[in-house]
């Protein structure tokens, strides 16, 4: 962060430069941690319009005021199209909160969460439990692991795969490759869906594309699926959705939300539906690897 | 934009800051122009990433990039949902954007655009002509005057009134106002819709509310639109819909798109339907307001 700190006068920035030609900027309270791991640099900081706030090697994982929309786009679309999702095994997201949005839902029994940098998930714990706090939970497994090692050797099977990575860059850009997909794919039960942060889709179109190849490779039905990230640039971004049979819309029961008693703030059984609309530049681009939703 | 310039050694930035937490930066190649109207600061530069833009006061207004979103959504939305609209009043938009994607409609006869500020059509027509050109097309007529004058004293009646204004500060706070959308509802026709540019549910969710409660004391239906503006901040930006009876999604027929032939860079049918799907936490904080779509 110190290279890229902006001082105005007393006032401390954080800086997430994107490509060569943007940059958001958010303004810091305090520094809480900043400690370098294994994998990458990790910083929490107390900002002062969007609480506290997670980065790896510079780039905004979370922040407080706005993961949960993050959280519960990843982790809704899919528990509520799979018909009795039980097993969840999530790869990356050691701050907790897609985990958190997980353990909402009554049929699950255990969510393993795969992390590869013990020190997300320390600092997490420390000082962000609005998302942490959950991994205490008795139906929650952490391993600090390689997800991509961890899904070649398990013997496990899993009903969801979330996988909920950085940018394809450093320490998560296996996690966006074939042989990680096809792996993924042994440890999916019948009914077995696969959802994963899917980037920008005006920023990093050839990101998806690759991401989608790979996907409609090795599974029956690939989808795309949009929410907005006010602190990731350009605010519109993607999860990618991919299955063996089970199709995110055709599949998906509404009346299954409202019974499940699940407080929401930002999903909802409309939100689930309109998520899948697709700009129309996007299914252009797209269009030779997306299923009917 | 002097005051704000960042130089990171021979490059230079642009900046928004958004409250006092928050900022976007885009990297800049040429200052094309730079003035002071009577009303505000005009800016357009040249960016690396995202075309030419133009700024009042320092604010983002369009980028070449991504303007497609916000005037396809803007235009179409009301445009698809009136049965046969022919004569559209747009206020603000100096920059002819929203004018365009009006004039994609064979039916509309008549476009008036109610502009506050000379210098903002001038300079787009000379600078950025994939905005303002359609300014010459025979069925436009641009009116400079303050927008809240005109409709209090017009005796034209309009299908289709389109406020495409800035955030309610300066020249545009008017256009938030009660006295403003009355008389809004005296210049629309029997079937007609009202539509405005109703800032971020994250950042202005009170701008949100009181929007909402002007529209509701006036008008028989009203809702709101989400989509995404990658240059303003958090993404996530909304419209409001306001009639005399006419649902956004009630009353709209997809296969009239289909049957338009126009060609949309972000919008569709899906687009417009998932557009209305609300996100739980706007729905609580806005729900007096809202009607069913």
């Amino acid at each position: 962060m110190e290279d890229k700190n902006q001082n105005d006068g007393n006032e401390q920035w954080i800086e997430e430069r994107y490509w060569d030609f943007f940059a958001t900027r958010f303004r810091v309270k305090n520094v809480l941690f900043s400690g370098k791991s294994p994998f990458q640099k990790v910083e929490v900081v107390e900002t002062e319009g969007h609480g506290k706030m997670l980065l790896n090697d510079g780039l905004v994982m979370i922040s407080e005021r706005d993961e949960f929309v993050y959280h519960e786009m990843i982790a809704h679309v899919p528990l509520f199209v799979h018909p009795d999702p039980r097993r969840v095994l999530v790869i990356g997201g050691g701050d907790g909160g897609t985990v958190r949005e997980v353990l909402k839902h009554q049929s699950v029994q255990l969510c393993t969460l795969v992390e590869i940098d013990q020190m997300v998930v320390d600092v997490c714990r420390k000082f962000i439990p609005q998302t942490a706090s959950c991994l205490d939970d008795p139906r929650v497994v952490v391993t600090i692991a390689d997800g991509v090692e961890f899904v070649a050797r398990t013997k496990d099977k899993f009903d969801i795969v979330i996988v909920d990575s950085t940018d394809p860059i450093g320490p998560a850009q296996p996690l966006f490759g074939p042989e990680f997909y096809g792996n993924v794919k042994q440890v999916l039960t019948e009914k077995g869906v696969v959802v994963s942060q899917a980037e920008s889709a005006f920023y990093a179109g050839e990101t998806q594309k690759s991401l989608l190849r790979v996907l409609a490779g090795l599974f029956e039905r690939v989808n795309l699926y949009n929410y907005t990230n006010i602190t990731y640039p350009g605010g519109l971004w993607s999860f990618s959705f991919a299955s063996k049979g089970l199709r995110p819309v055709w599949h998906f029961d509404p009346e299954r939300v409202q019974k499940s008693g699940i407080e929401f703030s930002y999903y909802s059984a409309d939100i689930h539906r309109g998520a899948f609309a697709i700009p129309t530049f996007m299914r252009k681009h797209l269009a030779e690897f997306l299923s009917e939703a």
